[in-house]
């Protein structure tokens, strides 16, 4: 490609806003890692309009006090809009449903995880299956054999489940099986395993996270499948350097920032299109989370636009990325969230209450079961 | 209940033979621990008529050559009819189903074991349910949260699939649930798991099993699902007095010597009926694993005869037994295997190279698939 100068080249396309699913804002309990107003504007520079908040903060939100407590902090701190997730514990399947019904959606953490969201037993499981509403989303951190076992479980219980973080090629392989046969399973990728393996990074040090960063022949196995994945999203889990370069690294990488920059590029080498993007950002998660339109809300990207990861993004508390020095060809330039300008050239507008608790608004026409 | 004397108060039954679709004899390779002689010898002291051989021998049966030594030496050395197992691996996939034609069925490690028969990735799992016959048993060592997966992978690839040792309440209440579901899933349940919790024995000394010994919540729910649970068998897992005493104890229980007189007086007790027995060591393991009838073969018990379970069993090379002091209320008396007496009184009468291969006899009709 030639260019006459970098501004007449430029190819700015209008998206509409992008809603990623799975991000940790770290309140309460850990706001020196990351706030609702601080994630809230990493995720309006990163082009995302709405975000789904997970429920590990400390405490964890198990139980309706912890739930208004969220809510308050959201509603005070947040600037973009947001949904806000329960956690299933071995102890509240059957008093979750009605604490629920202004959430986001149900997180169950089937793999090691530790405070109340422990749930070492499948029998656990099955009572959050059976008693967390059929038309509510219900989530799951399941690796290998355990998506596998939660497919059963969708099956056995004739209701939805959303995989979280899909990142080998057994549990893409699986996910495929599982639809293929009819099973309600729909699941999520983030950009860390599509544009990184375990070779890429220290997986003991900085480079730990939760999935694991995988082996190569993972990585390709999601390309490969790519119409099996639902949704991007980017498991946005800040921590400070301090901690990451810390001899016990906490896992989790910051990503707001660099999801759409990262998917655009490969648009832009060919690896995806721009519907594929708009489909897992936008499309899906709307359909999947039941998410409300939010109009006038579009998202201007720069197609045209070279740069490369630097060190360390701009707004999230999270002073490091694991994709700095990579090369990007895109990057997002305007975001207008309900009629404002929320973010443009580098510059949040928007300010920490402007979001909406998007359960809040009148809600879109379920299915009907 | 008053006698005027033992002898007169005699109440002996006559069974069919019995089978044990799991046990380990320890040859190839082992042979300390136990051999096709001594473990035979067992069974028919047991009233046990024909037993299925594991593969994790030294080698491990993955292959025709290993598998033709394994036919060889339980041709010379076993005293009751058997058949013998393959394992899958990661390597063996395709080849199986012509090597293990004349196989028991297929055995698959898909927890935490070792040799070639590890199989970490659900993708080489897949490999075995698309190419093992589906008229072929297909079992597996699959616990906790494995139990759901490979249900799901018996749904998805429309095959049947044989669950091992069952010992947990949430994997006999999610085989309640497949079932239901109209899922093509058998399973057994070990003595052990029936007997014991690990309240009884030193889990990490000599009462290292594996699957391990579980509460007595899970004990009972094998109990209360008892309707659930196709057969007995005992995974008699030998190993010597001194590895069991030692610093690091390998995993496992001798078991075919005291099957009977723990479930007949289970029997006695009203835990059981003889019927509920019968089913669970001949009915239902022919049925699953498509055994051959033994003419002219039966085992007489007696229903009134107290004893305590010795420190050791007399015909096992694995000189201890964690049933040891238990309090047992019948016995075997007489085995006749094919017309010829092969126990009686406590002497095992018939000689190595008795057993027959079931295999090698023309085999029953097998189901339409
Ligand atoms: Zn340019
Ligand atoms: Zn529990
Ligand atoms: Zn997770
Ligand atoms: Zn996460
Ligand atoms: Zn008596
Ligand atoms: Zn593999
Ligand atoms: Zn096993
Ligand atoms: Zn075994």
């Amino acid at each position: 490609k030639t260019h006459i100068d970098c501004i007449a080249s430029q190819r700015v396309i209008r998206l509409p806003g992008l809603m990623d699913v799975h991000v940790h804002l770290r309140e309460p309990g850990a706001t020196h890692k990351e706030d609702f107003a601080s994630g809230t504007a990493a995720a309006l520079a990163g082009g995302v309009t709405l975000i789904l908040a997970m429920p590990n903060t400390s405490p964890a939100i198990t139980d309706g006090a912890t739930f208004a407590l969220a809510q308050k902090l959201a509603r005070l701190g947040a600037r973009c809009d947001y949904g806000i997730f329960v956690g299933g514990s071995s102890e509240n399947a059957t008093e979750l449903p009605s604490i629920g019904e202004a959430a986001a959606a149900l997180k169950m953490y089937l793999n090691e995880t530790f405070t109340t969201l422990r749930m070492d037993h499948m029998t656990d499981w099955m009572k959050h299956f059976e008693n967390w509403p059929k038309h509510m989303p219900l989530c799951v951190h399941a690796e290998s054999r355990t998506t596998a076992a939660v497919l059963l479980l969708a099956e056995l219980y004739q209701r939805s489940v959303h995989i979280c973080h899909v990142a080998r090629k057994e549990e893409i392989l699986v996910i495929r099986a599982a639809k293929e046969k009819g099973i309600d399973v729909t699941c999520e990728v983030a950009p860390h395993h599509l544009f990184l393996t375990y070779n890429d990074l220290d997986v003991k040090g900085r480079g730990k996270v939760c999935p694991s960063l995988c082996s190569p022949e993972d990585q390709q196995a999601l390309w490969d499948n790519m119409d099996i994945i639902d949704c991007f999203a980017t498991d946005h889990a800040p921590h400070t350097v301090e901690e990451k370069n810390s001899a016990t690294p906490p896992p989790g990488f910051p990503g707001l920032e660099t999801l759409v920059p990262l998917l655009l590029t490969a648009v832009n080498d060919g690896k995806l299109t721009i519907e594929d993007v708009v489909e897992r950002l936008y499309t899906n998660p709307k359909k999947i989370f039941n998410l409300p339109d939010q109009p006038d809300t579009y998202v201007e990207v720069d197609m045209d636009s070279n740069w490369t990861i630097p060190e360390t993004m701009k707004f999230t508390k999270s002073k490091w990325t694991p994709f700095a020095g990579m090369k990007m060809s895109a990057s997002v330039r305007r975001v207008v969230l309900r009629g404002e300008v929320a973010y443009i050239d580098g510059q949040v507008l928007a300010q920490p209450g402007y979001g909406v608790d998007i359960r809040t608004l009148p809600q879109p026409q379920r299915p009907v079961i």
